[in-house]
């Protein structure tokens, strides 16, 4: 076959792949996602049954891929914040709001467990932990943050602290957590 | 049945109930907590494995009850050390780094996990939290720790800050992510 045609394939799939994972995040802001069914899927995304079932074999596995999906807009939303304006404190101080923001949403569910099982949050928080690293190391250089912790410990203790986000009430109570786990991170 | 006879039947079966939770916290320490059985159990503790099913029906109970046991002796000893001598905040930190401690020691693990899904330990957390709050309102009075930010969303922080502590490396560590913590209740 032409690579032209392989081409035009690949991208159909993955026009329909992401129909499906849109009509997906639908159902689920509609009715939640315990509710969703693998017709209603199939109807919304303008596909017929069998043709879901060739792109997945089951609603948790297209959940999983939903979530792998979010999963990267949100690291990729944080990656644009860190790498704004403002010094390190700033940007660390911004990308730490949008994240407790972010597990605050949805988050402290017992699917929202299930799905931060699989290998592609592992992943995500490695990857935020090393860029929350670099933005630590930098302003251990411009003096906003202590320097007798390694900057991988620093990091550690944003990303654990930020856990008691998924169960705050409001997102006047994330800022405060964010304040407070800032407030850890001054010079004496 | 005389009063005294059921306290002495009473006393009896707490003895044995200890017995096997001694001998299965000596086996777990030895060999690690999946290689344990019921039948080297019931020899260590000393009794016929007749009598061991007759208090427990299998090592996963057993495991939760001494589990309920440690997590009780956790309890009143970090309640002993916030009791103690010193200010608020020499109380707080004292206590938060024995938990630290016992945080690290065998948890992060896919046992510690699962016995962690017990409602004992729910509860032992529930009762930590209400410790802490105390010890920081006191600390807030005392201007040991900043006002601005409620004592219960200050001791959330803190358990979860701490739970980094199960897969830190050294005790060295987990001092370092107590005085993290710490400097995040300090007042501006």
């Amino acid at each position: 076959m032409p690579r032209l045609w392989n081409e035009t394939v690949e991208a159909h799939r993955r026009e329909v792949g992401g129909a499906i994972l849109d009509a997906t995040a639908e159902l689920v802001a509609e009715q939640g996602l315990r509710a969703v069914t693998m017709s209603q899927i199939a109807e919304k995304a303008g596909i017929g049954r069998a043709t879901l079932y060739k792109y997945f074999p089951d609603v948790e596995a297209i959940l999983f891929a939903w979530h792998e999906r979010q999963v990267s807009e949100h690291l990729q939303h944080l990656a644009k914040i860190g790498h704004g304006a403002g010094s390190p404190g700033q940007r660390l101080k911004a990308v730490l709001e949008e994240f407790a923001q972010i597990s605050q949403q949805r988050h402290g569910t017992e699917l929202a467990a299930l799905l931060h099982r699989g290998e592609h949050v592992a992943d995500a928080q490695q990857h935020l932990n090393h860029f929350i690293q670099h933005l630590l190391a930098e302003g251990v250089r411009t003096g906003e943050f202590r320097d007798d912790v390694a900057p991988g410990e620093l990091a550690n203790f944003c990303l654990h602290s930020l856990t008691a986000a998924a169960r705050l009430p409001s997102k006047a109570a994330t800022r405060r957590l964010v304040a407070v786990t800032m407030a850890g991170l001054r010079p004496d």
